[in-house]
């Protein structure tokens, strides 16, 4: 039936693995880094950037703020890796902020974190994408008309390689980042070494001038310019939880490794961002948010874009058309675009402990077919694709509803981290435990204390440039999951069955057969239902048409079936209801039996077909399952055109294209 | 389940209509008048215009070919309107000229000339609330700018209104069409007085001079520009057929009711027709297809617009602040948007009896619960009024697309007639019987050649201005009513029993109840399985989860269930495949038997409800339709939520707001 679709399927995603094949599916550290850290690393492509974009708006002037600003950035890195790392040993599980605050503080703010982390999964994915395709625009300009379309063209491609499986995915990322990290640090060195023998780098841009420069800004204006600067610059800092989420994912010792990973990351991060800050000072790069607002800008300021950041510092130390230039713009690119997957390994992971613990849907539970939590994939490129779409693609406009959502899970985790600590400083009965303890609970309470501030700064600063919106989705999604649960909880109560409680047997069965003409489905319903020796059995016919019930009747009686015709009048030309007030009148007279009730279907090939039929059959079917103590029997007759079509056919033919499904809900 | 849209349709729709209802809805004449000739007499109020427009083309100069096109656009009327009074006369069930080409000329004709008149019901819908509206901006030019919105608005009004049923309609259409009709008509008179008395009224744009005019074309340019402004003016001609389609919904004698209301029909448009442009000359109104074209035209030509041809004489006459001129500018626009009602009648009218041949989805066939037929209105107000936005509610560019339906339609139906004079020709006796054929078959005769080379020049003219998709659509439309009727003569053919043929009994029942935790849901399955005491019952679960399927296993031992439960293993997580593997199987070992599948199912209050279970059991009761012999029984299990909202509750209360469907299909 859905043959085609099935193929295609198996070229996309490749044979389905089985469910043993799990553990050869774990990751060693040095694919672990790539897979997990490309987001946190992949800043660093626009970190810096967003720093200079905002201390611009003030004017050229105040960009000699831009050292102490990219240094909180620098000293909020090395604090919340620290604190990461006491998160992985302490759950190695792979919860991550989730786990840990829903354990420590309570299951409302675990939801509150569960928010904030399935949001900034999907921004990761729509800033990594669209700042990937800023850095390839960098190289090839004639490419800047059609930014949508390759964001888009890229969200297609990782999303069908991580349909394919995790394992794969992380060969094919760790080439993209080491080549990236060798290539800024490469960078950094070749640049730093040019400037200490006097002729130090010079950006394009050097020599830009601004359009309305603001001077004399207040004392209190200049330090909110720096702290909205601040904010930005902690992009650097998005998707550093993403190792902590991941844990399962890593080879035994699990915790251990991740938390040594945790530290690479760390370490690699602040330096790579560290450097290039450093060149695009010595360089002289400058970026204004609008290029009409730039004296000098060769292009239309109105269609041409702006070179980042990175690509005019290696322009400057490399030269603009040399090999090197090219190789740092596309491994840029290549990272940005790989990072958005570190969203596509949390993102679905956390939907399936979410769904486990009953906030989502069941569907998000399960593995697919080639042990990848598809419907979660599918799910978070949907959403991220609509959102590029509705920015126009521009990485500045979706930063700014960036960096809450990952504050809100640094402090929320952080916490549940200090509480976690004073909980296990009961149990601990050594001094070592206890002064392993302490360390631990002063690094996670510094932690939450310094997010915490951050957290209210880009709140503050970040607001009413597009923050607003993830302050409105991240309550909503709140409620949306506690709905979800509170059904099922709901639902689980109702079904439970009391083993006290004997319930009554049901009686004596009574069938019905529906009845719209005398034809071979019918006979099939008929034949069938009879075959189940039902105590009664009648056929049913409702009354549309005068002249064609009348044929029916004629028919029956010509063929002498072996049950007999009911007519059931029905003056507004109803079908569902005349047969709903019947079967209540069975069952008011005998109310401890069972009502079967047969429906003949036609089964067609094509889903056009199904148009054509079965309408009337469908509706009453949907409202036959409101009746109690009733079932439904769908008898089909299977039309010749469904029988060559049938997906059976193609399962069991060799060369196996197996019908897969995904998954099992 | 669907409590608030069957209020709400209770609301907009009134109370259902019982079958026997049906005769009270026959329409006397000066009922009938104005529902099926709204279409032909609205008309006037464009194609006047229409040839306006396409003489200024060439320039004001060829104003001069005005009357020499209206005078063959009055005789094509009169023959018109002679050849379906016989029409009426001949076939007075209704089909009009579908039922006299498909049996004239056989079914693929008839298939052409249904796709040309349900081309040109939607296409009446379209341009008449177009050129309506165009009246109302002409009145009161602020609304210009929300034009597609007021387009839209009107259908949707229509809809309603016919949805509740075609008596209604006749009553609410009979004062705007009357009293469009004493309007124009008192304009001509007037119009004509003044003239004679000396002071003839002059037309604002009398002045308007014309940009570009092009001067000394050929003279077989000017024949194509007459020939193309003629085309335009066969405007006047479409929906002159509507009343041969209605004629069961006159009273009796139905045929010579309806014969005297096409005459009637004939008489005044003519009249009218003639009078409005013999005005349009005297007062010297001009229009263009674009206002950027005319000096001297006072608005801004990027955003006016310019007021109708009919608007511009009603001012001329009685001065453009008179209530006259409100009173003709607001019927105008009545009749024009009644006229779309003209569709609204013949449309579901048409699908129903194509629908009855088989060449139209059943649904189409029956009349909904206020007996109008529901479903084809809907169709109907759907593609009207996305033709309107794609169009952006533009009448000239609407009309490119209207003319050629209409005279396909005139021409095969004017030979089918041929056709069957000469068949009745040879059954004829008497003198008087021959005499009264030959005048007929004459009359249809000069009809046929007569439409044949409009809809040739037609054809011609318009082709390249908006006629092609017409022309490509025509064919599609075919094509699919050929497939749906081979589809349902193919699954007739099928399904027919052959009287001779004594089918085998099947033996033996096997019950298999799938279980996916044992909770009240599976327990209910299980009793309901047993009561129908099978030969065989087997419980199935699929084990996709190893620590689930474990438990299941345990809670279904130690609760003692009567029946065994058997584990089915699936490496690849699904949960289809497995069960139709298992039940092949069963069927392998047992061909003649039949398999009963009992899924559990948990019926939910709400549609999103549904989003968070039955996932996997719909999924896989649609497979399992494919198998021979299984057949398929839901056993419900209701949820408090679904009793609470269970749509008996609100059809047994008291005020009877009753639950109702579109069309019992």
């Amino acid at each position: 039936m859905v043959s085609p679709i099935d193929i295609a399927k198996r070229v996309v995603l490749g044979r389905p693995f089985r469910s043993d094949r799990l553990g050869e599916t774990l990751l060693p550290k040095r694919l672990a880094l790539p897979i997990f850290a490309s987001d946190p690393l992949s800043s660093v492509a626009y970190a810096t950037q967003e720093i200079l974009l905002i201390l611009t708006l003030g004017g050229l002037s105040y960009l000699y703020l831009t050292p102490w600003v990219a240094g909180g950035v620098v000293v909020l890195l090395a604090v919340v890796a620290v604190s990461y790392r006491q998160v992985v040993k302490a759950y190695p599980s792979g919860g991550g902020s989730y786990e840990v605050v829903a354990e420590n503080l309570g299951p409302i703010p675990g939801l509150v974190v569960a928010a904030a982390l399935l949001v900034d999964y999907v921004m990761t994915v729509a800033v990594s994408v669209a700042a990937g395709v800023d850095n390839i625009i960098s190289a090839v300009p004639d490419l800047n008309p059609h930014r949508v379309l390759i964001d888009i063209g890229f969200i297609v491609a990782l999303t069908a390689m991580n349909l394919r499986g995790v394992r794969e995915s992380g060969r094919a990322f760790a080439v993209p980042t080491y080549g990236f990290v060798v290539g800024v640090l490469a960078m950094v060195a070749i640049g730093s070494g040019q400037a200490l023998l006097g002729h130090a780098p010079v950006a394009e841009s050097a020599h830009y001038e601004i359009h309305a420069e603001h001077v004399g800004l207040s004392a209190a204006a200049v330090a909110f310019l720096a702290l909205r600067a601040f904010s930005s610059g902690c992009t650097a800092l998005t998707g550093a939880e993403a190792i902590s989420n991941g844990v399962p994912a890593f080879r035994k010792p699990k915790a251990l490794n991740a938390a040594r990973t945790m530290t690479a990351m760390g370490v690699i991060a602040i330096t790579m961002f560290s450097g290039v800050t450093a060149l695009a000072m010595i360089s002289h790069t400058k970026v204004t948010e609008n290029t009409c607002d730039l004296v000098g800008f060769p292009g239309d300021c109105r269609t041409d874009a702006q070179r980042t950041v990175i690509a005019q510092i290696a322009a400057a130390v490399f030269g603009s058309s040399s090999i090197a230039f090219y190789y740092l713009t596309v491994t840029t690119a290549l990272i940005l675009i790989l990072a958005a997957n570190t969203a596509y390994n949390g993102f679905p992971l956390l939907n399936s402990i979410l769904a486990q613990d009953r906030y989502m849907p069941r569907q998000l539970h399960t593995r697919g077919d080639r042990l990848a939590y598809s419907n979660g994939i599918i799910l978070l490129a949907v959403v991220a694709a609509g959102l590029i779409y509705a920015f126009d693609g521009q990485t500045t406009r979706l930063i700014q509803l960036y960096i809450v959502g990952v504050f809100t899970s640094f402090t929320l985790c952080q916490t549940g981290m200090v509480r976690h600590w004073n909980r296990e400083l009961r149990s601990a009965t050594t001094a070592a435990q206890r002064l392993r303890i302490h360390r631990g609970r002063l690094i996670n309470a510094f932690g939450a204390c310094f997010t915490g501030v951050v957290l209210v700064v880009v709140m503050i600063t970040k607001f009413s440039h597009g923050a607003y919106l993830v302050v409105i989705a991240m309550p909503l999604l709140v409620l949306v999951m506690y709905l979800i649960h509170r059904h099922y909880t709901k639902v689980r109560a109702e079904l439970d069955i009391d083993p006290d409680d004997t319930p009554t047997l049901p009686g004596r069965v009574h069938a019905i057969v529906l009845v719209s003409g005398w034809h071979k489905a019918t006979q099939r319903a008929v034949q069938f239902a009879r075959a189940t020796r039902p105590d009664t059995i009648t056929a049913i016919t409702v009354n549309v048409d005068d002249p064609e019930t009348r044929a029916l009747a004629q028919d029956w009686e010509r063929q002498d079936v072996a049950i007999s015709l009911k007519v059931i009048e029905s003056p507004y030309r109803e079908i569902t209801r005349p047969v709903i007030d019947y079967i209540k009148r069975v069952r008011q007279s005998r109310p401890r039996d069972v009502v079967s009730v047969y429906i003949p279907e036609y089964v067609v090939g094509h889903w056009w077909e199904n148009l054509l039929h079965n309408q009337s059959s469908l509706r009453l079917k949907a409202r036959l399952l409101f009746e109690p103590s009733v079932m439904v029997t769908s008898v089909p007759y299977q039309l010749r055109s469904s029988r060559t079509r049938d997906p059976s056919k193609i399962a069991h033919s060799p060369g196996e294209i197996r019908r897969g499904i995904i998954g099992p809900n």
